[in-house]
């Protein structure tokens, strides 16, 4: 089973409104409630495919019971925590205006009862996957932890993080690491755009990371790892909506770790899964038509500093 | 007991954000949960006053379930729908934006239902509030219904509703009804300020009112009833947020009526508590030295034709 890691779920709100006037009072037309947070969206991309999936992580109060409510039919052992987890709202008036509360403040024994309850889990999983931001509280190095243990359980583990979690998280030795050009030139601590992204993720496997899966938009993905370097993209850019594209990225991976598949096999199905979910209107999603024309078409090339230029970065 | 009826509550969400920007993304800073509805605002302004308050109402959902806990220490009998209720979100930047979802859909037998548990909840009530929209489902004569279940069980009965709903309770006669300025110049078919509202509520009583009392912000209380006409007015304009004003006027009308105060006492305390309302951040609270204050300062006259200028309606 593959094991989805949400540390800070969330209940994602969809508001529909004629038009966003500040400072005015709104009817909301239409109301959409989904489970939130990456790790929930790549589960359930990979329930979609029919991958084994089990989701954990922490979840409290009244938000809390209506995401597992939500969650009903798909396995989950989520940990409790006393404060109540969050809510994202969504105004949509044809463009998006998004409001994100922060999430619940773990205590330092919570988190330590979520190692513990994390460790126990590992022992089923032939995967996990860590994704998504951390709930106050949770120190900046809970991923790090994470991967230390489940290195220690010889359970290959996948990391989509930012910031100080993720620097963290890489020097722990994840198996996988798939930053977005933003985090992974933030990571480098070169502005957005400039930078060499092979050169980055060189620097990243180095620093810790097994392979580094780097996301980069409508150029597709640019892969670094132990058995040489790949990047693929779609025949053409997929209009859509670019939210989630990432969570379908990480559930190829996860998918193709647990499967064993060759790396530019992977790298090529990890972009088509992607474009899959662009067309999509809401995270955690992929169209399977998309997925199973692109899958046929996508092709990975290796690749190499000159390969790469700095302006896609 | 003052029996409060709360066909549409609302959990009521306020966030903190430093500035709201159209299709941005925010992080909320602060988060407030809160029961809302005008009748749990009612409810809760009359518990301040250490007056003996049950809430009923329809209620359903993950929702229902969050403001049925934050309601926990307070009696309460709401009759479960199959539907959500609903969430009102507040964004606060300095000025707030409001988002008001609808409620869930009531069914034909969720409504006879609610009616026979109101029948029997009419039993031990001195006094039964009727405030706030009806959700989708309730017929627009939903609260015709229960003015005619409460006369029938000999139960005074003040009723705050807008457009057809307050049409067809005024028609079952209710012994109160406050409409505010604009309610009552729809009701009355004028446009909001044009009018006479002196005449607009004398129709109201020969339409089924036995009293009307109009709230008219800044310029007061006009009460037109079966003992005479009165008005009154805070001695000075009170700065603050108005909403919740109109709630705590029917707290002090519940009151009122169940101690059976001569109507000039209740008007001058009506005017003072909707004042104290007013310098609270939010509604369904009153500031009690406010309250105190104004009671002792706050006079009803005597009202009629002349008395009212029509450019105050």
């Amino acid at each position: 089973v593959i094991l989805t890691v949400t540390l800070n779920p969330a209940l994602d709100l969809t508001y529909g409104v004629d038009t966003l006037v500040r400072h005015g009072t709104h009817r909301v037309r239409t109301v959409a409630a989904r489970p939130g947070g990456k790790g929930l969206n790549v589960a359930r991309v990979l329930h979609q495919l029919g991958e084994p999936v089990g989701a954990t992580g922490l979840i409290g109060g009244g938000t809390g019971a209506e995401i597992l409510a939500l969650l009903a039919d798909r396995p989950h052992a989520f940990a409790p925590v006393a404060g109540t987890s969050r809510r994202t709202v969504t105004v949509v008036d044809g463009d998006a205006t998004g409001f994100w509360e922060p999430g619940p403040t773990v205590t330092p024994g919570e988190w330590a009862s979520f190692r513990a309850h994390f460790a126990a889990l590992l022992d089923g999983a032939d995967v996990v996957v860590l994704s998504g931001s951390l709930p106050p509280g949770v120190p900046a190095d809970g991923y790090a932890a994470l991967v230390t243990a489940a290195r220690a359980a010889g359970v290959p583990v996948i990391l989509d993080a930012d910031g100080e979690p993720l620097r963290h998280g890489v020097a722990a030795g994840p198996d996988v690491v798939k930053p977005n050009a933003s985090e992974l030139a933030a990571w480098w601590r070169t502005p957005p755009g400039g930078g060499d992204p092979y050169a980055a993720a060189r620097r990243m496997r180095s620093a810790g990371a097994g392979a580094v899966i780097a996301t980069r938009g409508a150029a597709g993905l640019l892969a670094v790892t132990p058995d040489g370097a790949w990047r693929a993209a779609p025949p053409q850019p997929v209009p859509g909506n670019p939210t989630g594209a990432g969570d379908a990225c990480v559930a190829a991976l996860a998918r193709g770790l647990r499967h064993g598949t060759p790396w530019p096999q992977l790298v090529a199905d990890a972009v088509a899964l992607s474009a899959a979910a662009v067309t999509e209107p809401v995270a955690g999603s992929v169209h399977l038509p998309t997925y199973a024309h692109l899958r046929d078409t996508v092709v990975a090339e290796a690749a190499g500093p000159a390969a790469v230029p700095t302006e896609e970065c």
